[in-house]
């Protein structure tokens, strides 16, 4: 049994729906020794998310990025919290929606996703910085 | 102090919200042992997702259909990723909305769910097969 | 490597979204002595929800608030689960969009949350008692 924990960073990226998959598994050499066990990620902001998804048309990221701006729309007239702009109350409301955290299966030292799933960035601000993750790796090692 | 994960299947299933808690729970028959710890069930899909909720009442489940249906609509004409039928890009946002994966407290042997919560699979494609989904429990053994 | 698990509780609010870090960190002594771990809560209602945002700005949640009940309103003519009132239905539909538990990081001792993430208490009936919450802490000691 053992626990790995690191922080890492994601690139800077603009506003949308980004796969990140590799970019994460690269920082996490940990991943390998793993027989079974979880590796749990949280982005440590309050505008910017994380999701599993399709990981093979990007068609699917700018739809999903269009229904998400249509259905949390920017300047509605209710909102008190404006103070970064326009992009702010949105950003906290969808992350909320989709959320800040994953759990993700190891199995013989790789993500047991499924063929078709991958691991998306969702930038909710326009003109962001690098996004910082905790991950966390526990499980038993190999033999 | 263990680990075990599996696979299981759940039987295809209508577009809906439907409760597998039982299902579910009858294919981990190591649950039983477990004094402390966690079940983590991810679904290996990007057209299903996976929640808690209301274990009394069908027509929860079936409001909350009429929800998600009415909330993401199918045929946008904004939509791109049409390849699979007016089903597919909604399928994708539901999921990336509701979560592919749960993590459920075990106490002495039973998933430490309130009284009405059960387990939903929320299949939000027409005509699906049935789904995978990877079973991750760990915690500390019974004596 | 140690587990530890308790049941605990949240004072009644009214319908909103509301900070409780330190209600639950204070009710959760054991956390002090992990080095590296996970703390996982699970809220058991279906009429209430947990997520990680803004822990500063109070216009976050009563904004955060408003989009809710804009998005799930009540008294929907189709809704035909309304046996506890206007608020039922869209309680169980807000609870599944926003989830019922919450995976975070321990580091040192402490939540490794963001500088501005704080844990919400979603509460999304208009007369709710205390919330009931079991917390799942695992991980490695300090020395």
């Amino acid at each position: 049994m053992s626990w790995h924990q690191k922080e890492i960073t994601l690139k800077p990226r603009g506003r949308g729906f980004h796969l990140v998959t590799d970019e994460i598994i690269e920082q996490i050499t940990e991943l390998k020794n793993i027989k079974t066990g979880l590796m749990h990620i949280h982005i440590k902001h309050t505008s910017a998310s994380l999701t599993i998804n399709e990981n093979y048309d990007p068609d699917v990221r700018s739809d999903m990025n269009k229904y998400f701006d249509k259905s949390v729309k920017e300047n509605e007239p209710w909102y008190d919290h404006n103070a970064e702009g326009p992009d702010d109350m949105p950003a906290h409301i969808k992350s909320t929606i989709i959320g800040t955290s994953l759990t993700i299966p190891i199995t013989n030292g790789r993500l047991n996703l499924g063929t078709w799933q991958g691991i998306y960035l969702c930038e909710h601000r326009n003109n962001a910085g690098s996004r910082k993750i905790v991950a966390t790796i526990s499980g038993e090692e190999k033999s």
